[in-house]
């Protein structure tokens, strides 16, 4: 076994070690096929068997309703902001925008391509340190979308806005997807890349109620319609195969963790440990509001940005890797997905208090 | 090592074993970095090393000249058929498309959503069995496009086809890509997806001229903008990291091979012996015309339907796997791209041989 560090990067993240020697041992032969997973052909009994067993896996885990689709794309959550418009939104039509970081931003801009964007609320004044508590929505929204968590900026939805009746919740949950239970049925769609919660880059879990799928025009090219994936089970064109196959040891293993509710408990364990000593008033402290912190990503500064560079410096030669904030917020983030051992977060705190202790 | 059979299949497809044998044992930790290769962060040196070694790579195995791009995308193939259009044409002009077999056929419905589609030629009336030999171009084509190896069909074409002087030529390669040396200047985009010669499902390769990359409209969603990937060296979004990283491994196992010289060497050995069998007038017979064969898939019948079925299961008995022909030709397919051993060959002209000796 290799000697793995605390990989505190904020996506591409850390995998279990169990879901990763699993895969090793696919590499050259899935099983006694004597053919490596990557080179089986997705229409063969092999993959097939590894396609259903994943989609299955994920309606189990998340109690997602039979009138969704489980659907495997490519393009990561960046094609997601354009395919939601152009699937929902169209010239006339508007669609409320909760613009609470960058990438709710960026989904924003993709979708004033297609349509009206209505601003439902904002965090900006504040450089996005919070989740604003209520919307104002326009009058007949095509869709209202959200990110529930703001990978840069330390902040999560505690639960889903409410929107009004009848109108599409759209969620991009990629860097908070299933670390805790999801009520399903309050979304319309939820997309998500899969590279933080859910396995490696170039697979996107997209979940979406089955008339979302009919809403999309037939103009729109194949591959960018959702119907093209829901009626060929995602396998219209050639899957990321590997990608898929990964996402399903995953599914197995926060199956074993005791599923969404068992990985929360989890993440809160984690991540509560870490905002009690960023709160005990020492050298850190967190940069996002107490009632809008994000359990996957913890941002934090010491206010002094030398000192910040000092201490992810320090921490790194301690091996705690990834620790330095995005450059919009400055200071440290540690993110802390469901696959970030709780030792971790010991050696981070340990790193942390030693850290104040010398420059006390 | 566990003990692998011979793998026919279509794609996804035969790896190398060194290169399999690479990536297992970097899942756990990328060299000594302590962190899996899945892991690493798309913007950390140690991902960032690879990127930039794997195009590095692309360029030097294929002589790629500066004005051009080498792009990793996701979406395959699929996707390229409408971003191509999408970039390049609109309504009021006109792509001049080659229809070889059903991958150019799904390429031209995909234009055709943007612009009108000019059928420059059609080997349909044969069932695409052949490479037809001459074109009528349109008067002023905005591209002229093809695809230069038929998986389906077995066909192949010996050259790229001469397109009228400044007529950008557009290349779906997805099937032959770098399994020949390739006059870059000759084209104006060629792009592939990796599953057949250059590593997993999930990564698309696109080499393109500076001015195509231009040419498209800045209305278009960010993601489906070739300058997006231009502009930021293919890491916008987050890539595809596991499977660049096997494309990189890929390119410095086609080096050790010859480069494309030494490749496309072994390539007409391994086709070149099974054809000859298939010439010598036994059971199997080849399905393309003998001008027109491919390199990389060899598709062959007895005439009779029940023979072929119970040849691919005595040579799947044999751990010959994937042996069956899709089912527009029937039959069977044998595909040897690059990766595939030439003893995988030796060892499907002895089961030929003896089916036939059975049958006799």
């Amino acid at each position: 076994m290799p000697n793995r560090i605390y990989n505190f990067s904020a996506g591409p993240a850390v995998l279990p070690v169990e879901v990763l020697a699993e895969a090793r041992d696919n590499l050259l032969s899935l099983g006694d096929t004597g053919i490596g997973i990557m080179e089986h052909s997705h229409r063969g009994k092999a993959y097939m068997a590894l396609h259903e067993e994943a989609e299955a896996l994920c309606r189990e885990l998340a109690g997602i309703p039979s009138n969704y689709h489980v659907l495997f794309l490519q393009g990561g959550a960046s094609l997601q902001f354009s395919m939601v418009p152009m699937n929902l939104l169209k010239s006339g039509l508007t669609a409320d925008y909760l613009i609470t970081g960058a990438w709710s931003q960026k989904a924003a801009i993709e979708a004033r391509r297609c349509g009206t964007v209505h601003v439902a609320c904002t965090s900006e004044d504040r450089n996005f340190c919070y989740i604003p508590k209520g919307c104002t929505w326009s009058a007949a929204p095509a869709y209202a979308h959200f990110t529930s968590n703001n990978t840069i900026f330390g902040t999560q939805f505690a639960k889903a806005p409410d929107a009004p009746a009848n109108v599409p919740l759209i969620c991009d949950a990629s860097s908070d997807i299933f670390s805790r239970p999801l009520e399903i049925s309050k979304y319309a769609l939820i997309y998500a890349g899969a590279q933080k919660n859910l396995g490696p880059s170039g697979v996107t879990l997209v979940i979406i109620r089955d008339d979302l799928v009919e809403r999309g025009p037939k103009e729109l090219a194949t591959m960018l319609q959702y119907r093209t994936y829901a009626e060929d089970h995602s396998l219209y064109n050639t899957p990321p195969t590997f990608g898929i196959y990964v996402m399903g040891l995953i599914f197995k293993w926060i199956k074993k963790q005791g599923g969404l509710a068992g990985v929360e408990r989890a993440n809160r364990d984690k991540a509560g440990k870490l905002y009690r000593h960023l709160d005990s008033g020492g050298l850190f402290r967190p940069t996002a509001d107490a009632d809008s912190r994000s359990m996957m990503n913890v941002t934090f500064v010491t206010g002094d940005a030398s000192l910040d560079e000092k201490f992810v410096g320090v921490a790194k030669k301690a091996g705690l890797d990834g620790l330095k904030g995005h450059r919009s917020v400055g200071g440290m983030r540690a993110s802390l997905y469901n696959a970030f051992p709780p030792a971790g977060v010991d050696a981070l705190l340990e790193a942390m208090r030693d850290f104040e202790a010398k420059s006390a």
